[in-house]
């Protein structure tokens, strides 16, 4: 009783924090902007890994042959003097041979997947990007555009020796109309900077990602990527107006409307949101941006069960309405590790479930009354067992590094096994305790996180080291179970390598063989981004 | 001196009904919800007009052929006694072939194109499209997709004996799950009903129409209709999460998710919205919808120049900020239409421009708040001349009809050539300017209004009668200048049969190129709806 009551002050406490006078944080929450590479993350189907591995992509290490394995090598030509010679010409200094600068750009950012790549092409322009891949499709020199390189399936390297085509030096700025809010810019730009660019301006970018100081929003378009604002933004199928983008035999599609609305025949650009570079090289993007947020508050919220946890989540969705941004969850299990690992103590009382809210607004005064009005609902119903308010930078910035850490806190945890699952909200916490107790006691720990507002759960499950047996446990089960309830197998991390012959779990084969279809009818060579995004048995 | 004083004063009043503690709408602002069939308007391109016009449609009436005419009808198979048996087997009291039934089917809504089908099928169920359309295939029968027959480029009906597949028995809803917001149901759902459907839920539809009483679901997505919502909420390309749709030769791809997320693949459901009909026939739909509004407000202003309303915008976007969900306008010519012939007086003084705008949110005294510091601020910085606020529903009403009832007004002052025109928002004036001084005292009113925040005019130019000299003087020049601005020729009324010559305005030759590619992919023959969208010197 005496904890209740405790945990119910310190919840009052906060609540007072956000009176409708008193000064609320008009700063945007700032989350890790780099991508860390401590301790990479060994992934599920991790293969033989060495400076030349072209030999041992496909099951060398005597195991059963995984789907997520590569591939043989498709009969494209190899890199002569004379391409050498070519690539030169069109691009002096920017045609990388050197092996040492190659390294960091054959090699996946989970140390996961790593390429035997001797070129390195930095074009600056999207002429020069028609001239290289007009090139190489007449050659049959297979091609990997690379962006970031942040990607999480292996989709942003090459696996044998495709060139690597970079838009690292593809980073201007075109356009900004400070009207619409429509900014234009070459694909190559990366996402934070853009955001420093915007927020001078008063605007934002509508996507937002842990690494966001490395990626580029070329590659955030090929790939889709989700992030943080979705919830509140939308995907950029909705806020990409334009591309352009440079076909397989080199011709340059101009699809780079500024317009919000545009009926003019079939809306081409959306094929390329999330082909993964196996469509065409996106050159160049225009965006639609929010306004920037005069008022950013996080609250973290614990709750005894999931389904109280949903029941917030619409009282939620009901009070704060439109200043909604973000409504995240991670369990106890992944408290544990923060603990543990990090040494991060729990801001509030142990609880199984707990949430971290985001509001952005316009207005600090009446965001506050009214994450006040909603934290007294959700206490005076019990939905809410404990909770903090962050109305301070750094406490805003502590109380996000409690969602944001737990992928760094697996990693000290054991070898990861990492699942990217799209679910009906009211499914996703099910499928973590149905692998719980599917798993028993062959798994070190099985944790569920991820973003409740878009029905997207991160399911990690970790061991002592890489476990065969384990794997066969939980695939194809997980993959089963997702199957089921008509989920997604890829949420937001896409197929890339090491997904790609996962897709019939989530698409019917109808449907696989239409994106068959499109694919050897915008790229019939299939030079770009080969082994990727489409399964090997497609015919 | 006193007219600037009155004028004050009245807004001084209204922002007194805006005070924190005053009762605001807590309803959704009503609009009409049916199409009036009165006093139809006669667009640019009409074509002779009778009851059996197969060889009148091409220039028949001997002037220049305009390049929204139709085509020579294509070689497709005429409906025989055998095919009309195969269908009232498969469709019995569903296939109608009776005159009088199919007139209204057989003509567009403005009456300015009508077919000569002698067969309407109105299937149930996706398996009966997919057999209609299989047995079509083979047969090389042409179809025509309708379904609320509200387009106004010609679009929804046949050109010449086109079998009419209607959706209008297609009007299940298939599930709604409350804590996602995501609905998903047949195509043929009237708008409005699934409107009503989900208010009750605490729901809405995230788009709405001034046809809302009659189009279907699945033509809104698949003309990606845009309406008053966008501002808000987005195009149908971010709301709409999954399509079943049946392909030319009968084949379903069920890409039906009810997920936000899904980044397994390419996202094929993209290519059919907005592809009116002309790829395959969307038999079901699922959607995104936000939560109901508890608060709807709606202002009208004035403004002495263009560009103060374009400051306007600006300062009302980040004031009102995420409550914003409209920003319309229409010109002093637009009012003097509306006073002349529709008897409507002008809420506020005589200005040069108006503008509507609603906010819609969550808590009506916040959202007071927000639009009374709005509108002192737009006061005190001389932004905004005179305006008036709505707080009760049948204010609310009789403003938004100032904009609404525009159209109709237009109809009493001659015959009107229509444009809906989109543009960077800067520049959507100019055009109204430059195309008035470019006509002269050639044409009776030249009048803008429309969506300033989506960028997105309608020009309207009336003259007494039908007028070639005047059509030869307004085209191509407001295609052209269109094109100048990097614009689109249609924002939101798609080509159809009308305008699917003028594409190249707004499209390079190399996206309409690979349009036709996509086109012959999936509907090899052509039977889905022909003459439509695409150009017909498209190889």
């Amino acid at each position: 009783m005496a904890g209740i009551l405790h945990r119910t002050l310190r919840l009052k406490t906060a609540l007072r924090h956000l009176s409708p006078h008193s000064t609320l944080s008009s700063t945007n929450t700032a989350r890790p902007s780099h991508l860390h590479l401590c301790s990479p993350v060994l992934l599920t189907n991790s293969w033989q890994f060495g400076a030349c591995c072209r030999k041992l992509h496909a099951g060398a290490d005597g195991q059963k042959q995984s789907p997520a394995a590569a591939p043989e090598r498709l009969p494209f030509s190899r890199v002569t003097e004379e391409d050498l010679d070519f690539f030169k010409k069109l691009l002096p200094a920017r045609t990388i041979t050197d092996p040492d600068l190659l390294e960091s750009t054959n090699v996946d950012w989970l140390k996961s997947v790593r390429g035997s790549s001797e070129v390195l092409l930095r074009p600056q322009t999207t002429e020069e990007v028609s001239q290289i891949l007009r090139y190489c499709n007449s050659r049959n020199l297979a091609v990997n555009t690379q962006g970031g390189n942040t990607g999480l399936v292996g989709g942003s390297v090459p696996v044998y020796d495709e060139i690597i085509l970079s838009t690292a030096l593809m980073n201007n700025i075109m356009s900004f109309d400070s009207i619409s809010g429509i900014l234009t810019c070459q694909a190559g730009c990366v996402l934070e900077n853009l955001s420093l660019y915007l927020e001078e301006k008063d605007y934002i970018m509508p996507l937002d990602l842990g690494a966001k100081g490395s990626c580029h929003i070329g590659g955030n378009v090929a790939t889709n990527a989700g992030g943080l604002r979705l919830l509140r933004y939308g995907s950029l199928h909705g806020t990409v107006l334009g591309l352009e983008v440079v076909l397989a035999d080199g011709r340059v599609l101009d699809c780079l409307a500024t317009l919000r609305k545009d009926n003019t025949g079939y809306d081409l650009k959306q094929l390329f949101i999330g082909s993964e570079g196996t469509l065409g090289v996106i050159t160049a993007v225009s965006v639609l941006c929010p306004r920037k947020p005069k008022s950013v508050n996080v609250v973290f919220l614990g709750c005894e069960t999931f389904e109280q946890l949903l029941k917030t989540f619409q009282l939620c969705r009901g009070m704060l309405g439109e200043i909604l941004s973000a409504y995240e969850f991670l369990d106890s299990e992944c408290m544990r590790l923060l603990n543990t690992h990090l040494k991060l103590s729990n801001p509030i009382s142990d609880c199984p479930f707990y949430v971290v809210i985001e509001t952005s607004g316009s207005d600090p005064t009446h965001d506050g009354e009214k994450l006040h009005n909603f934290l007294e609902e959700a206490m005076t119903s019990s939905l809410v067992t404990d909770g903090t308010v962050a109305t301070e930078d750094s406490k805003i910035k502590a109380l996000w590094s409690m969602r944001e850490r737990v992928t760094e806190a697996l990693t000290h945890d054991g070898f990861t096994y990492k699942y990217d699952i799209s679910l009906p909200v009211e499914r996703i916490y099910q499928l973590v305790t149905d692998m719980r107790e599917h798993l028993g006691d062959r798994a070190k720990s099985v944790v569920g996180y991820g973003h409740v507002g878009d029905g997207n759960l991160h399911l990690n499950i970790t061991s002592p080291a890489k476990d065969p047996a384990l794997l066969a446990a939980i695939e194809p089960f997980v993959y089963e179970w997702t199957a089921g309830c008509q989920g997604s197998i890829s949420a937001e991390h896409g197929l890339g390598l090491k997904k790609r012959n996962y897709i019939y779990y989530s698409k019917p084969s109808q449907a696989v063989a239409l994106m068959g279809n499109i694919k050897a009818m915008l790229d019939p060579k299939g030079i770009l981004n080969p082994y990727k995004t489409l399964p090997d048995n497609l015919k």
